[in-house]
């Protein structure tokens, strides 16, 4: 049983064995989207405080900040996005970028306990980012992939995770406040990417004992129905013992299957939370939701959805 | 590597570990169903004929056919719609009936291995079922349950499930041929039925060798949007090594929770199927529709769903 507990000023989140999955919302980041990278730089911050308040509104339960722009000063953008993002919200935070300084000056503004996004096994990475979270006493994403790139063998995958929850233990950083991201690859282009990713959950699970999070939607790259085939994925991938993802929570699709899987893991409590997302508006107001025998049909409405967002 | 195989005169179908998951439509079936009772008691099978071929066109790799009317002639009408049934789909069947009688008027008339549904672990049903499945050389689910009814106890349900195969074993049936149903529980009545099933259906593939099934629709009984939870059980039972389900094939949410697990489980080679049931149609004309980037939107149609049949 190993909790990661992240938090803002006013409120904990915690990342967890036997706790609801953790959903982390990757939609502020200026990456492929070119009018919010040109807002961001100019300044002007009103698409990240709409999409912060879309993603919480559909059931994130954290969110990732990245301002990782070319030729912009990424350390000041990161820190003002941060603090527009605090003072709109009480999710906690984690901060986005390659960049150390950044990262830094995103956690020195920090209010809260962040997640770092993220370290890699890499020898520099290492040294550079590892005291920054000892420092602020954050906890971090452990990317599995170091020098030699992102190796296709599991195996190779694992013992970098390792390594990386060794050398963060010399820090004084607990294994507990270490998230590994197993690295998914698209499955079509290797067909053993959905097996080896539930295989390394598992292993990073029993073994390492670390919670995990990865980026859900890397699997169905190139494929038709991404939604769909991300859907599975996120469903399975908590059966494999899976405990957070970053990802767009503005598909009811993933939500669909991520709320599932806690009512079927028996993290979501009496299914209170799926009845509250999926019953009949009609039906609010009878006693005894649960009851009713039959209730056929796909909603995408009770809350649980909003359209998707434009990849402004 | 457990393969059961079942066939028609001239199709053969395998369920098996690293195989497809094998979809048993679960349609044709009067139970519940006052309309399709009165035609089948009544020598009209049109309804029987137009559920068969909606059930294959929406991905039934196999049909259960059950002809269970009150005071009704059950041997012989189960026996005229196996017959019909055979004349219509290559598709192996499934002989579903509680009454001895019935079972073997089906076998007699059945051409091709069959798969009986069911034997229970009660002593009077191992000893009148598993004969029959022996004389014509059949499969058959084994439900674990027996005469001190349904254990909420999964490892009761483990024990029972291992009493048929011995007892089977004893009639010379391999465990090869017997597909046990692990007995799936409403999760809005008992909280852990959906990590009882996954580890249940993990031991038995694991201790006992035997593919597995399950009524799907049985988690999500009294819960709203239950076609959504049953996707994410259906993807994650077959996660944890379930290899077949009696369903309704005609809900897009099902069958795309099964074809994504089958792509994330490496058993569909090259995402074929998955290309094949969700590409653009406007894109058929193209090479390389594996290769496009972008492919967002949920889509219901693409040949992987009919709309939802009425409960007539």
């Amino acid at each position: 049983m190993t909790d990661t507990v992240v938090s803002s000023a006013t409120k904990e989140v915690v990342i967890g064995f036997d706790r609801p999955f953790c959903v982390i919302g990757e939609r502020i980041n200026p990456t492929g989207r070119k009018l919010l990278a040109a807002e961001m730089a100019a300044g002007d911050y009103s698409r990240v405080k709409s999409d912060a308040l879309a993603q919480v509104a559909a059931g994130a339960h954290m969110l990732d900040v990245n301002a990782g722009i070319p030729l912009a000063d990424e350390p000041r953008i990161l820190a003002e996005s941060i603090q527009l993002v605090q003072s709109l919200t009480d999710t906690p935070l984690s901060i986005d970028s390659s960049i150390v300084a950044a990262l830094e000056a995103g956690l020195a503004v920090y209010k809260g306990k962040a997640l770092v996004n993220s370290v890699t096994g890499e020898e520099e990475r290492l040294e550079s980012v590892l005291p920054l979270v000892k420092k602020y006493g954050a906890a971090v994403v452990a990317i599995s992939n170091d020098e030699t790139g992102i190796s296709e063998d599991p195996d190779v995958r694992f013992e970098v995770a390792k390594k990386i929850v060794h050398r963060a233990a010399d820090f004084g950083i607990s294994h507990a406040d270490i998230v590994v991201d197993p690295l998914v690859m698209p499955i079509g282009a290797l067909g053993n990417a959905g097996k080896a990713a539930f295989s390394l959950i598992r292993r990073l699970r029993e073994e390492l004992k670390v919670n995990t999070t990865c980026g859900a939607s890397n699997i169905s790259f190139g494929l038709p129905n991404r939604h769909g085939l991300n859907q599975a994925f996120l469903s399975m991938a908590i059966g494999a013992g899976m405990t957070s993802a970053i990802m767009n929570p503005l598909h009811i699709e993933e939500m669909t299957g991520i709320w599932g899987a806690d009512v079927l893991m028996g993290t979501d409590a009496h299914c209170a939370h799926w009845i509250k997302r999926f019953r009949e508006p009609a039906a609010e107001g009878e006693a005894g939701a649960r009851g009713r025998r039959e209730r056929t049909g796909r909603r995408g409405g009770g809350g649980g959805g909003t359209p998707e967002a434009a990849n402004a």
